[in-house]
């Protein structure tokens, strides 16, 4: 889609977005700053990746606290179906009632159902001020009271809450240079990041420092650092992000993308620990306020005796607390026939017949999100 | 569904509130009250009105400028089908790209394609400040600006921004008791209401005082008044509330609930007012932050002629502006066959085999939403 990479209007009262569906993120990004808004969606691959495709996946990324999902912002879209027919469903309205909101199906179908060409998306305005907190929890129950305060005490200004375990900061001190823990070196077992946008800078952050200091007198969090400049606070993204590099760096690694209820999210990461013991490094991090857990198993070589013990356990697990195998990576062809462990035969029924519908050929990424067995042709 | 009416589960650390679809909406507002949480919609019905009704008609109301629509909100839902399988998608994950996201089709299809039966709701938290200012703006243009002003300066806690007209305005004051015009009687030709929430009382109110100054001094509104106490903040919400109350007293009225572009929003109202001239008072107001006008005509007796002075062209002036002719409300029964003033027929065609497959023999809600042409059983 590279050559459709036009925007093509942009309405800065209602701040709503038409461009083509080979727009690189991060070009929209910019073109949006020069008019004072953001993109409502952030992520690592924004430099490459294209906004129909991230709508084509439902991409998460970091701002999904604060704007919601794809399904929330994209107003509009035009997809062509595999019998080529144009599906102009490219409104710029926030209320439309007039029949079923079809655009949906073509959110994060990857690409099965149709392919899109055009987007229309709610772009929120550019805030000024952000603040960047980089935090120590003694456990994972104080990282939980810790976001349930955040979302109390800090409300509308609230923008990112990630997590990361202790396992997670000493693959990124070991393998990134240039990398220090910003907190005294010491024994925390959890660390969390808080980013505040707001569009006042001297209130923002004097209620992130009040929400700190409280939450230091409570117990909640045992150490924490605000960022002082924005260097500082890159630094303190720089450990986040920098994780899965540094598990790359570390050796062969086994990962898993998933979506679990907040409250036992991190059990997961503990018995996973007790399953392989000393035979690979198990790693919990990711997006705490989503509920969404990026589990990392790094082990000294890829091994089958290994991924026995992890699979199918992980996706059992999942399935048993009624949480997602994949919350933002999607199925593709990996993972496709791994479906009913995330939903149900009623429901992957329902979907091959509408793929049925839409593609009877199954020429539109063939082998991809359903399972095999109902979709030979 | 009156008798399914329970709350199944509320997760304070994530906001998460799963119910049986025939809970009364206030009675979900006071339960999450008790929690420190809200409903993320809010409408006039709310006593009456049901959960289950409210997702299955994509109910609108008066916070989708701050929380956004229910394809935003809602989890997850288990619906019925045609053919009585029952399909669990009660998720509970802000985060789930396994497969199509199938719920969005039972979002806003008036039951027409299953009946919804539990719904999971992402539930913002409660804040404690609320502001709310009602102004007066010398022309549409200067509402326009207002609005994108209140985006940028207000930013994370405006709330609400509605309009009306002079004519609304005058409808009010002429037909329900114990209203009056809080700014002094003079020629204002619009008003707005500015509803902000925060979480931080004193900090919110004088950000909306300086924003109030501002606006004065560069002349975007010409006079305007913060609500000093809660039963002033109503009584400016019962002015913008009463507008459907006292059009109702006036005598006959033809409601039309319209999306369309800001910029050209109010052109319809005054376009109408050329076709009508004596024959009919022409009334707008609406949910400006979000591009929703109510258009309103009060007529002395219901009249063939005055009605086809007013359709089709309402319909084809909606259409040819690239806007929805329903807005919030639905098709029904009256507009089935008009859903292509908004819809294309591409679109419609996918519509209906999606009906088609899923209620084959047409015993879900018949005769609605979809054109009798293409539902013919």
């Amino acid at each position: 889609m590279s050559s459709m990479n036009n925007v093509i209007d942009f309405d800065e009262v209602s701040g709503i977005l038409v461009c083509e569906a080979g727009c690189i993120l991060e070009n929209l990004i910019s073109f949006l700053d020069n008019q004072g808004f953001i993109m409502p969606l952030d992520l690592g691959a924004k430099g490459s990746c294209q906004i129909g495709g991230n709508v084509s996946t439902n991409a998460g990324g970091l701002r999904l606290i604060r704007y919601g999902s794809l399904h929330g912002t994209v107003l509009g879209l035009e997809a062509v179906l595999a019998n080529g027919n144009v599906l102009d469903m490219l409104g710029t309205l926030r209320k439309d009632n007039t029949g079923y909101d079809l655009k949906h199906l073509f959110i994060g179908s990857e690409g099965s159902l149709g392919i899109v060409t055009k987007v229309s998306i709610l772009t929120p305005p550019k805030l000024s001020s952000v603040n960047i907190a980089f935090l120590a929890c003694k456990d994972y129950l104080s990282c939980q009271r810790l976001l349930l305060e955040a979302k109390r005490k800090l409300g509308e200004i609230l923008s990112a809450f990630e997590f990361l375990d202790s396992e997670a900061m000493d693959l990124v001190l070991n393998h990134l240079e240039g990398i220090r823990n910003p907190l005294p070196p010491s024994m925390h077992n959890f660390y969390v990041l808080i980013e505040t946008t707001g569009s006042d800078e001297a209130y923002d952050k004097e209620k992130l420092e009040a929400f700190l200091l409280r939450s230091m007198e409570s117990g909640l969090i045992s150490d924490g650092v605000l960022a002082q400049d924005i260097n500082q606070a890159s630094s303190f993204w720089r450990i986040r992000e920098g994780i899965p590099e540094a598990l790359m760096r570390a050796g062969p690694v086994y990962k898993y993308d998933l979506s679990l209820p907040v409250e036992n999210m991190y059990n997961l990461v503990e018995d996973m620990r007790v399953r392989l013991a000393e035979k690979a490094k198990v790693v919990g991090y990711g997006h705490l306020g989503d509920g969404n857990l990026h589990l990392n198993i790094s082990a000294p070589q890829y091994d089958d005796m290994i991924l026995a013990k992890i699979e199918p356990y992980v996706y059992e697990w999942t399935s048993k607390h009624r949480g997602s195998i994949s919350a933002e990576h999607g199925l593709g062809l990996m993972k496709a026939n791994k479906i009913f462990y995330s939903k149900s035969h009623e429901t992957v029924q329902v979907m091959a017949s509408i793929k049925k519908l839409l593609d009877p050929n199954g020429i539109l990424n063939p082998y991809k999100v359903l399972p095999h067995s109902l979709t030979s042709y």
